[in-house]
């Protein structure tokens, strides 16, 4: 199987530290191919800088995308994901998605833990677009500067741990979701230290993302999910615009 | 006051009715611009093309939205809108969400009609978006081809009026939107064949913004409203990329 | 555009605040005329007074209200204002109403502030009633004795302020309203010292049914606005009465 | 155990019927003392018409209800419940609510079957009062006409039946509420005509005063159901006034 | 009227307290049976142990409950109370299901206080099985150890009476449940230090049975209260068989 | 990876039928073992049946368990599965609750299709239970007779092919579950004639159950996934004795 990991973000740093997660979590047999995006912010956390993000997405995945089983949009807030759904033939999963999909399963109610209050609002979002406000205990984010967003998950492990605590012990969650394209690769350091099952976000859209493909599903003709019909376009990339026509 | 009319789909035959309706609904002393989308697809009916387009407004917005006392996003679905609140310091609105706003003020539920089935499922994210899917009575969409999507509504007349009165004989709407830009001044034309109040949506969102903006909110500085924290970017069209930064 | 606002308390001092805020926020030419209810309390802050307050707005626009564009009914819990859209012709919007509808188009959520605990059961009624609850952030009520409820936004004006950072800080609100007629004309007056847009219910009754007026929506002749089939009465005002009857 | 039961409506032919249904239901030893009406409209159908009979129903409690150790409210959209259960120390039920309960306890869901369209959405204000949305499978009302609201139990019987038979085959009712003061009576002459248990709402109200008057609860003096602060009051019944000035 | 109470937990002494709780609140007439559980623990608290409670339940309902006219499962959190309620054709009613109805007649929102952190999760299933979870305003539980869950309400009776009041005050309850089978028969003792009506657990059964019994519902033969269709069985105890089989 | 499904139902056929459908979509490297009730009935469709069912596997697990990495319950209706994922260290997965998360990555609303009218209400159970019925599109099942449970799904092939139509054109549904144990292995049959991705119900359970492994959460001390604190029983099976009490 493989699979193609998109991170929207432009750092690469990120994408190392999703990679490292993600290979750890494949099932034997499973091979990821990395991207970073080549347009946008260095990490995203606002609705705009999502916005921004969707399209760049998009245009990789136009690209690129048809030479896998499946792919991985690699920010929480899964920019573009819908669209992408619809736009392609293979399955596609969002970290936020696929964390919060998984967490529904080791526990009745998760909570969310990241590393910046600019991102609980926007994270809100992605709860709300899979309905799941019901299923979410709450978000906690870190309200403290740090160095380096590459490696806020060292610099700032104990005050992560803390946070996720406090979802425990103070909003009731079952499971915890250490949320964030930063946070890959960190649920298996501190799991020890936190009393319920924690979700890593990047180990999460893999396993998801393997599920999906093994299933098989054809692609939708019918429903939200079917490939929109084929329309003329001005002034996008090439790739982005030949899909929208049809041309591939 | 001096409204900006963006109009998110490159069809200028669109913008025009636009136009024209905006200028039958705004009070006395109200001065509108137009803007047609240079980039995308002629008529915006998917997430993906809902995608595309939110960029190609958040640049309009930025490179002309500065000169304005807000802004109007011309497309049902109001792509960028969210966004756009985030990033500008005038007040913007979008069709969808004016109209629900103001069909809430007529009555307890409201129905949409619109004339395209693929549009259903997307106008449903505005509903969810707003979280007013208890005040929804339903979404009928004609289910026919039909010439030129500028003239749909005058093509179109008797079927819509049918789809208005369905919505309310069978779906319990109290009042009905005839919703996307294509259909804005239809309203008045038709108001006398249907048994409850109609929204036309262009003149919705020109009487509510004029209304936000006697209002005259200050800019938020805390909440989900706030300006996104400065940024550099990378590959992004000039003005966008300044007010990312934070240099306008 | 004629305006007739309403006030269900019979306290004529609070109709001045009112009405001094209604035509701050009044477009040109929009002329308001003020009415005070005779019978009731003086100020409503109960089911049982908004119960009491709902039939002398009716009566009060069974009386007057054929002479204006629209009405306004002057209280945040908007007595009678269900009833009074089903009665009468022209557009009726009561201040908790118009309150949050403009505080959606201002944030994702609102918060509500006002200045006695006995309210906020009450006003949540009306949030409930719009099936406004994922809007609402909360409800913060002042809980301290006050001279005077006509002058209490001025002795209490810190306090208030205390309970609007308060619903932004600890509540989540994007936007807040400040809730209550004798808060009317309040939120000028302390906007630079709260960091997201204010809600003033006043000027947004008016904002709202000056927006309401200009779309002139039909009177419904099916669905919930539809008014009463006409029956006779017993002990009724006979302003009311007559309306109840067909007779005007 | 002594119940008045007030018929807000001014048809004293169907508070006959109310009583002859309670006396039915009554546990040995309750007594029951009917009122009607003096003020307001035959039959309440609409907004309009239970925001004046809620008045009524207070005005008769605050003379009368101290004699008795519970009231009902025996009109479907139980006109001034709330206020009601604030205003006065004994334990008051309305048809709707009593019925709502009562049929939670005997399925999953309830179906509303009544004999007159205007009352549908009258009715679905006392499902959405009380959030119980989700148990109510839906509303079905007679769409014919009648001649007299007081006999149409009997006039309407097999049409009646047959919008039961349709609640529980169409919307799924595992329990039908035969809804409306004039319907009183009916449920056991036709109980062996439909597959679900029947709840005959004055039957249902009567039995759900009686429980909570055997539970004996305590007047609340805090949340949303303690007295309202004395307050002076102009122009009310002297009844009333005075309760609502603590001289009662 | 004969009803039988089944106390799912195998500890006799809580049925004693159960029973004594039950005979205060039922009416001139009610003669009850009581009933402990042989399988089963000495005090259910846990979704296995309610899973386990369920069979044992409604092998002591196949046995013995066709000589009732009614039967309460007498531990809050209802062990096999839907199943019982298709199986058998008398009312069933369990503690949570009958003090939550009886709450919601007394106030617009109930609180729950229980004895051990435990209950606190299951208890709330409850609430969500009967979609209240907007009537509860949350759930309080004491958190330290006690000598013998017997005895519980009078050893801790202070303590109980503190989250009762913390449900007043700060969660905004305006009725309390006091829940779980060791605490019946508190609610009397304490009502005159909690400012909002009490719900005794096992007395709302009771008055909630009788009142479900007086309104003798007929069985329903649609719908999801229907007796399931006949079917063989392996390894059932002999009653419980032949009720599955139709031969009882 | 060791996997052990257990089948709730007593017939073995149904068994087969899994076990084929598992194989199929295990990954390589997975192990399946099966087992069968040996108490119960031959096939599960009521809240009494699923109450049974749950003990039965709590036993089996009890007995089994400790020897696999995962277990998959594998009746639609998931009966036991809370209380399992409490009492056990290993992941535990349901038909029902695999088949929506799996069906939630793949559309936006699911529609859900059996063979028999009275799986329907159960089924219901499952998705309220999960808090998904904002994305269940509707339930719609077979209505008529059939040969054998365990060949229904080739005998009645082209009806269950038409309910999935009627799921998509007239339900909304994005995606389909053929649900229920007897339709494990039918989508990839008929998948080519249905326009949206189907789910089979039991190979979802496996790549979910592998997803789960995969992620290798910790047992929760925490939260409502801690094992149930030791206690003593009275008359269990030996195995879920021992466990109950701490000493397995």
């Amino acid at each position: 199987m493989k699979l193609l990991l998109v991170n929207p973000n432009t750092t690469s740093a990120i994408t190392d530290r999703l990679m490292a997660a993600a290979l750890q979590a494949a099932a034997p047999g499973t091979e990821i191919t990395r991207v970073t995006a080549k347009t946008g912010v260095p990490y995203i956390s606002t609705r705009t800088e999502e916005a921004i993000a969707a399209v760049a997405v998009l245009e990789i995945l136009a690209d690129q995308g048809g030479a896998y089983d499946g792919a991985i949009i690699a920010a929480f807030g899964d920019p573009g994901l819908l669209a992408a759904k619809e736009l392609f033939d293979f399955p596609v999963v969002g970290l936020a998605e696929a964390s919060m999909l998984a967490a529904c399963a080791l526990g009745r109610r998760f909570g969310i833990v990241t590393f910046a209050q600019a991102l609980g609002d926007w994270y809100g979002d992605s709860v709300r677009r899979d309905r799941l406000e019901v299923r979410c205990a709450g978000i906690r984010a870190l309200d403290e500067p740090f160095a380096a967003v590459a490696d806020v998950q060292s610099e700032k492990q104990d005050k992560l741990v803390e946070l996720a605590l406090a979802s425990v012990e103070r909003d009731g969650a079952d499971v915890v979701i250490l949320a964030g394209a930063p946070l890959a690769g960190l649920a298996p350091l501190v799991a020890d230290r936190i009393p319920v099952p924690l979700v890593d976000c990047c180990a999460a859209a893999v396993v998801q993302l393997e599920a999906a493909v093994r299933l098989a599903p054809r692609k939708a003709t019918a429903g939200s999910g079917k490939r929109p019909a084929f329309k003329p376009s001005v002034g996008l990339a090439p790739g982005l615009a030949k899909r929208l026509a049809g041309d591939t």
